[in-house]
């Protein structure tokens, strides 16, 4: 029986799961799902020295990338380390050299997945990324295999843990934006700076990569709008669940007419909406399709088990190929051109909260302005505050084009009534 | 450019459906996709004369299943037509012509699953059945590719999409069992003798079939212990609600500490869960694993373009693996063997409901037997009944085993206080 010998490239924590998953966990397994043995060679880090004791003799530690690709018995390279470089370099050096790479680097493919998948098809080899989608979640694999006989016309998700947990705590327990954050960070869930996900920029780079898969197109993380969750309120979320909804964190991939639109944003989705009850640290994606209809994927975003779950998975559907002789089976599915929308052009229903004077006319005069505007009102609370002569206005609109409904908001706050805008939140799918 | 060519056995609703996908909706993507076209050559159906205004003149139609199986140009042969025979037959000797097969046919692969797949295996062909476990949803290719890193621990699933809108309506309009059978049927969800539905018989061929894979274990149809929803009422409905439940028909496959336990029954599940959202005639399934954690797969479970969806995917997958020579790629997956739990051994907590006097001592009564027979009350309510001096009584035990259940609930109608049991139902998951 052969043995299909792989090295990973950084051994934190991904590269440790990924070790444990495949020297003990299913060291037995693989002879029957693979039909070939299956072992870690060789584990690349800075300072071997420093991993001698965790890691047993028979596994090689080097430094030394050239070491791994001159190495003709490794099949697999497995890139854990992150980041734009060295990582690019090292996977296409890896592929030139004629093994398959298995890579969780989403920073990395949202920004150079294409040059790395026509790499692998033209060396025949395999590159496959399940854990830089969704972590643990299967949604790479199943938009090339099992949903590929459709169309997909929407994929829409909760992306990011971290701001999912942050998200699901202020709706719970009503705490605010900072409360839930430093409770997250606590618990581990957000980094030191917590930037990347609060700002929505991993999310937005998984967005760039499900559309890669979805709509088959060149999509980078440069063509995905984005705003983050840090100015979303404990206020806002009561109210949109006076309304019906919560507000979620979404990045969503979809076609319009015009296009494809790619952005992530805090949103309003119905409460019976199958997205709205994935809560705490949970990730989920949400696909329609011309024959499948809807699907939804849910599970583990991030995590070291669960990560190395999707690792593993793909080394041994590589290690399958390896067997029947197919590396490059699946092919490079970025095949189609396609047109990306502006956030002008995307059309949505939104909520906004705004301060206003409480007097008799007020609402008239806002619902005149806006239907000057052609922005139709689909619900409207208004609440006196209790100081001031005040009132919280706060109102969902039908499915608008975003710059017909800037337009319109520039034309209300030039009102005498409007004190001051609160917030504006864009809202998921049309209005019921 | 090759093109593969396709036979269809039936041309019901998902025999047209996957006829549609192929020959319109996909017919310009199979040569990214797939790397060659892609038709249909030939249908199977008992009278060919009735469907030729409806199939093109291009595509044979043929009764004569021997002209398929000799025919070398027919590279993949789909089983549409149901039941036992002929599909057994005519999949086996499509196997054994060189055909590669797909098949919907749950009723057949819940008996003859391992014998077909150890035919395919010997052939060195695919026999694929992605629309046979959960329709539309991708979750035997998850199970056998994305999650083939973990140990399975436990799949449950609502597995049938007519009971789910039954119980659902029963939840969500307080209708009774009758009512919601009747609009169902009313909506096409139910057909004309709902027995395999209502009574269970479909959620356990896909709980036998998932077994098969999550397990690598020669489960089938008669390893399952079944219950269907014919007794449940809007009473205990309600009931479960007010203790936090919904009532679901679950189908449960998981791995105890003496052996694999496969059940279909109607059973309480936290309202927090994923599943409990999960509502009207969509399906899930939710996997733990060692490494992945949770994940759910959410979506149609039949459906005329649903299905299709599935089935045209496993042949999108098959004509990879003739383009690239790997035909047989994946294998027979149920290399181990196990030991099936006879129902009676399997632990849950439960839910019942007792009409007992309603006087003073009744509680400590009960209380009282319980406790003699090692089982344990986590949730108790109970409520004067209008007439005759009686009460409802409601209890949710703590998890026990069937069998000591079963007698702790005999010695307990042996009191004079218990006037009748309305009903046993199980709960799903440790009480919290």
């Amino acid at each position: 029986m052969k043995t299909i010998q792989v090295a990973l490239l950084g051994f934190g924590t991904v590269g440790s799961g990924t070790f444990e998953v495949i020297m003990n966990r299913q060291r037995e397994q693989f002879a029957h799902k693979v039909g070939a043995d299956l072992v870690v060679k060789t584990v690349l880090v800075r300072h071997p020295a420093k991993y001698r004791e965790q890691i047993p003799d028979q596994v090689q530690l080097t430094d030394d990338i050239d070491q791994i690709l001159a190495d003709e018995d490794i099949d697999i390279v497995v890139e854990l380390i992150g980041g734009l470089e060295p990582a690019k370099t090292y996977i296409l050096k890896a592929l030139a050299a004629g093994k398959s790479v298995v890579s969780a680097n989403k920073d990395l493919i949202a920004v150079a997945g294409r040059e790395i998948y026509a790499a692998a098809a033209k060396a025949g080899k395999d590159f496959m990324f399940e854990a830089a989608a969704m972590g643990a979640i299967p949604i790479v694999h199943p938009l090339m295999e099992g949903l590929s006989a459709n169309h997909i016309e929407e994929i829409v998700g909760i992306m990011n843990g971290t701001t999912n947990y942050i998200l699901s705590k202020m709706a719970e327990e009503g705490w605010s934006y900072d409360q839930a954050l430093a409770e997250a960070t606590r618990l581990g869930y957000a980094e030191a700076d917590p930037t990347a996900d609060v700002e929505g920029l991993d999310a937005g780079r998984k967005v760039a990569i499900l559309a890669n898969l979805a709509f088959h197109c060149p999509a980078v993380f440069d063509d995905v709008y984005i705003e983050g969750i840090t100015k979303v309120t404990a206020v806002d979320i009561a109210y949109a669940a006076r309304f019906g909804y919560v507000i979620k964190l979404l990045g969503i991939a979809n076609k319009q007419a015009e296009g494809v639109a790619l952005r992530v944003y805090p949103a309003l989705i119905d409460k019976r909406h199958p997205l709205a009850s994935v809560n705490d640290s949970f990730n989920a994606a949400f696909v329609r399709g011309d024959a499948v209809d809807e699907a939804m994927f849910y599970g583990r975003g991030a995590g070291k088990l669960p990560t190395a779950s999707a690792v593993v998975g793909d080394i041994i559907d590589i290690s399958r190929n390896i067997v029947c002789g197919c590396e490059g089976r699946l092919g490079d599915s970025t095949y189609e051109s396609c047109c990306f929308l502006p956030i002008d052009e995307v059309e949505n229903p939104f909520f906004v909260r705004l301060t206003v004077k409480d007097s008799s006319g007020v609402l008239a005069q806002i619902g005149q302005a806006f239907g000057d505007a052609n922005v139709s009102i689909a619900q409207v609370v208004q609440e006196t505050l209790s100081a001031h002569d005040l009132a919280d206005l706060v109102i969902i609109t039908h499915s608008v084009k975003e710059r017909n409904f800037r337009q319109a908001l520039d034309a209300i706050c030039n009102t005498e009534v409007v004190e001051k805008v609160e917030s504006v939140i864009r809202v998921y799918g049309d209005i019921r």
